[in-house]
């Protein structure tokens, strides 16, 4: 049995109107995200970022979706070799699954921290990408305290996801779209995408910065509609946006990556309040006077 | 520019306690999923599941969040082959991207039909799932007047999205997690999983139903979380699993794939009311007497 939550630290920020006001630093309960691979002999058959637990009868799951198991008799051993792999046995004549591998394909068989090596390794050189880095003094995890500079005020940033929803052209009618957007700091929105798959839309909008020139969007914020997971974070990572704003919750995987990568992850960002899980710095939050 | 959304005959249900009252069939907007494929020279390198319209961004974004793209010069030429193909060329010296295959991973290529047929075919044999099979005099996408036999009814149906939400351990605590559940048709709960990946919580569902000898599972209700995609419905297909159930919306293709393959799909199962997109008299609607 895995773990299904684990605990981050959250700074909790109101900003009713202006002045803001930041409420609180506190432990938040997320749920876990971590890859998992399913090898048929030597072979890796399907990675995928999931939540622990059951892990064999996902990867059994698996192979009767993808019409590998079609009878009991089919799958001959179904092993846990360790906490993120499971080997797969199938009888004789039984055809091979074929390869299905996620966003973190080469991450094949490894933890989530080799996960965010991986991307941190992939981000383009620093001289492109000019995300402020994580000061290596600091010690992990205790990002709200380090000194990123100001981008976006707490005020603004609440009020991207009602932006984002006016924005949407689809979304009300069908109830089924995710949608992203990109804004300046001062809250413009400069282009919004939509679509089935939240990871697509995201894709869209780099897309577009990409063939407007504006990468690395070091001046910018992404707002998705739904969660934040690693996948979103790696393409906002990659992207050079320095901060990430979701409506639901984020995983544990897509705050340690923002952590490493110097990226902003805010989530919840609903009415009057969000939950800042790194790099808290960015959003620059009014104490009024006399407070 | 692609479609954002599609329309989908629609029967709506409210059962507001029992005797429940249908209310009326129309035809209703769906967020639209189809497969896009994309190819360096002749090699697929990724397939997904997403909303038609800007593709090349599409495309480029996730060249760009898989560390391909790391300048404007990497990517020399994208061009749009067809609707559901995008060709991509790199500048020499550029590594290829990793291939990253979706659950659809041999309908590269092809449009929505083709993604339906290839589960269809790769569907166990009709001695092994026992669903019943659409009529082949039906004309397509009639369903709702389809005949298959009542397995539920709509009083329970609507009942189950918050037995899923009471068996979710997680969920309230973190507001991240998706959840499936697998119910008889007298609402009974059989099993309950939970995943940051919606899929994958479907999966852990159907390898507990695997592994307790319950596949092809034909008397049974497959309740999720969230919204109800192409995969997820491949899935349900797949375990032969008969009615699947999701709290939001569904998607063009998902609603196709289910008509074809004889699946009920109700979307928007909420509060006391629902919508029934294919085979709509697995659900029994009681009529008052006099009504």
């Amino acid at each position: 049995m895995g773990h299904l939550v684990d605990r981050r630290r959250v700074v909790r920020v109101r900003a009713a109107g202006s002045p803001q006001v930041a409420v609180s630093a506190r432990p938040d309960q997320l749920a876990v995200e971590a890859p998992l691979t399913i090898k048929h002999g030597e072979r890796t058959v399907a990675t995928t970022m999931r939540t622990p637990g059951h892990d064999l009868e996902l990867a059994l799951g698996w192979l009767v979706a993808e019409g590998v198991a079609r009878s009991p008799a089919d799958v001959t051993e179904l092993t846990s070799c360790d906490t993120d792999t499971v080997q797969v046995r199938l009888a004789p004549g039984v055809p091979e699954p074929q390869s299905r591998l996620g966003a973190t394909s080469s991450a094949c068989g490894v933890c989530g921290s080799d996960s965010i090596a991986e991307v941190l390794a992939r981000r383009p050189v620093p001289g492109l990408i000019t995300l402020p880095m994580v000061d290596d003094e600091e010690p992990a995890r205790s990002s709200s305290s380090s000194t990123v500079e100001a981008l976006i005020d707490a005020g603004v940033l609440v009020g991207l996801p009602d932006r984002l929803r006016e924005a949407q052209r689809a979304f009300d009618r069908t109830g089924g779209l995710h949608a992203a957007g990109l804004f300046t700091p001062d809250g413009e929105l400069l282009c919004v995408r939509e679509d089935v798959g939240r990871h697509n839309a995201v894709d869209k909008v780099v897309g577009w910065a990409a063939t407007h020139g504006l990468l690395p969007a070091t001046n910018t914020v992404l707002q998705v509609s739904g969660r934040a997971s690693f996948e979103l974070t790696q393409k906002a990572t990659m992207a050079g946006i320095p901060l990430l704003s979701a409506v639901s919750a984020p995983s544990t995987l897509a705050v340690d990556l923002a952590e490493e990568a110097g990226v902003t992850l805010a989530g919840f960002v609903r009415g009057d309040s969000m939950n800042l899980y790194t790099h808290a710095s960015r959003v620059r939050v009014e104490v009024p006077v006399g407070a």
